[in-house]
């Protein structure tokens, strides 16, 4: 008897779940069974907004959520529609009582219990209540900042203090994180930005350094300490959907700080700009242990971060419908792997 | 009510077990209750073989498996006595029946499925009659070659080609590993031990290799092939346990191929030599792999390897308590991490 392929319905086709789309549709065993959208692209085909061409494929119309998450429509709802856990509570709430496993690519949503543990104690208990599993992940949160440090320090007798580095390039990005992150903003607009809570800047350092502190017994004894700076040009800057004078604000240099027992042990150091080799930055992911033994690793360049959400998210899969049901985190399940065989052969069916 | 301390039999009380117990001495929420011991070891104390002063600490004294290994004695044994499954299957298998649970650092314990398939399928049907788990580990194999490339392909939608490269210094060791690598020896006695299998070299590609095939869902179409071929150095060598004259063997350079239909997926460097940085070699860590994205990791220097070892065992002491009973691998259970506070707190008791 043929085996059912695994069921995937993708809610939110931005460039996120698009990329999910695509790269689902390479993979063997796995199906696109739902697209939810909203506004002019309900109706239409999920091929319209995809970089993969239809060509025999039976097509997807994009639907409602109403429409498309049924109960046990699917094996798993990717959900990739938002930054915050309250902005997005509702859906993976909406899909969890439909019975179907949820992945988001939501930021907090990698380590939910550091801003919103009160959201994070409710996804639990409906997960549960329903026999399924929810998980946050993508690159960062999710990978580079935090799981990969947790793991880094599996080779460690004792650690003493942690820093994770991304230097980034955001050239590849769209409008929507060039406003985030005040992109050709003045440094005055940029800082008053980051003075009302208008700059996001990157959302995730709550999220990476109680991931890494829970997993390491470290007990937080304040509350992650953050600061966010413009990274101002000296030359012009172009990219795709940014321009930069001189003197003008390229990228966004964000710290965080956790702190134990009052002792600084973790810190998160995140410059983000745009076309960072015109100054001579090079780009990386770093992580520095100072430990028993110390560990100095370093991947250049940097993993770049649509392709890596897109892929976590969509890698996690077979791990998450594994799972015991309730809330997970990177740190309660199997390490992350890329899937080059035939998604059904990583299915438990016990 | 106290709550009762995760309790830890060491067998084999050699560097590595001897490492474990000088961790595990400094560990909150755990103790060693036993130690068992072969030869003029057993009925002296633990503490006379190990780094850690006694202090007021009860006594361990080195006993006889049969002494030790009783019906539950323990949460865990750390069997650290061999590097080959078939050596090390009686120990792991009468710990199994006592129903306790067991990591074992040897090397082909890594991925027992490699090489002894029908072992690995024994142990675990005894692990899951008796409700309890064994899982090999270390830190190559268990780590740096293998389950770190298969956590960083999970930022890859696609994988084409890996290598893992590992250039160590063999200077901490002591005199059964320079005997293992062909230390001091000439190029001719290198190249007979090599032919005639007396030396071991490094075990473990056929581990790491199945590993991360395992993970990503190649299957290899051949056998994973390995060479060895010695390091002849140019200049005087010396170490604690080995000193090597100009055009005799300071080292032992390893690699293995991992072929996908006929294909070369995944290349495993390993050259291993006492004190490298006389030859202007700089140690470390490396992986390298092609897909999307690229990954360029590297860790400089190496991750000690006895260091990392002893860590790694310890470290997953909790995942393997906490597993569903029967083998697993490095790949089956949730990432290593450092423990830094109370081991108990680790452990799920439903």
């Amino acid at each position: 008897m043929e085996r059912e392929n695994v069921k995937v319905i993708i809610w939110g086709l931005g460039a996120m779940g698009g990329g999910m789309a695509d790269m689902l549709l390479k993979k063997k065993g796995v199906e696109i069974v739902g697209v939810v959208g909203r506004g002019e692209k309900v109706g239409k085909s999920m091929y319209d907004f995809i970089k993969t061409e239809r060509g025999n494929r039976p097509d997807v119309i994009i639907g409602t959520h109403e429409d498309v998450i049924k109960e046990k429509a699917a094996d798993v709802v990717l959900i990739c529609t938002d930054s915050f856990t309250r902005n997005t509570f509702d859906k993976i709430k909406y899909c969890l009582e439909r019975k179907i496993n949820v992945i988001s690519s939501a930021e907090e949503m990698a380590y939910p219990q550091a801003k919103e543990p009160e959201l994070a104690a409710e996804m639990d208990r409906i997960a549960k209540e329903n026999g399924v599993t929810v998980l946050g992940t993508g690159i960062n949160p999710g990978l580079i900042m935090d799981l990969l440090v947790v793991c880094l320090t599996g080779a460690c007798i004792d650690v003493d203090h942690i820093i994770a580095r991304r230097v980034n390039s955001l050239s590849p990005f769209g409008p929507a994180v060039m406003h985030e992150q005040g992109i050709g903003t003045t440094v005055e607009e940029f800082k008053e930005g980051a003075a009302s809570g208008k700059l996001a800047g990157h959302v995730g350092f709550n999220e990476s350094i109680h991931m890494i502190a829970d997993a390491l017994g470290w007990k937080l004894s304040s509350e992650v300490k953050q600061t966010m700076e413009p990274i101002v040009t000296n030359v012009y800057r172009k990219a795709p959907y940014a321009e930069v004078q001189p003197g003008y604000v390229a990228g966004c240099a964000m710290k965080g700080y956790g702190y134990v027992d009052g002792e600084l042990k973790i810190e998160m150091d995140h410059p983000q700009q745009i076309e960072p080799e015109l100054e001579g930055t090079e780009t990386g992911d770093y992580i520095i242990i100072k430990g028993t033994p110390n560990i100095n690793m370093s991947n250049k360049p940097e993993v770049p971060g649509g392709i890596g959400t897109i892929a976590m998210c969509v890698n996690m899969i077979p791990h998450v419908i594994n799972a015991k049901p309730g809330l997970k985190t990177m740190i309660d399940l199997p390490v992350p792997r890329a899937i080059m065989g035939d998604m059904r052969d990583l299915i438990e069916r016990d």
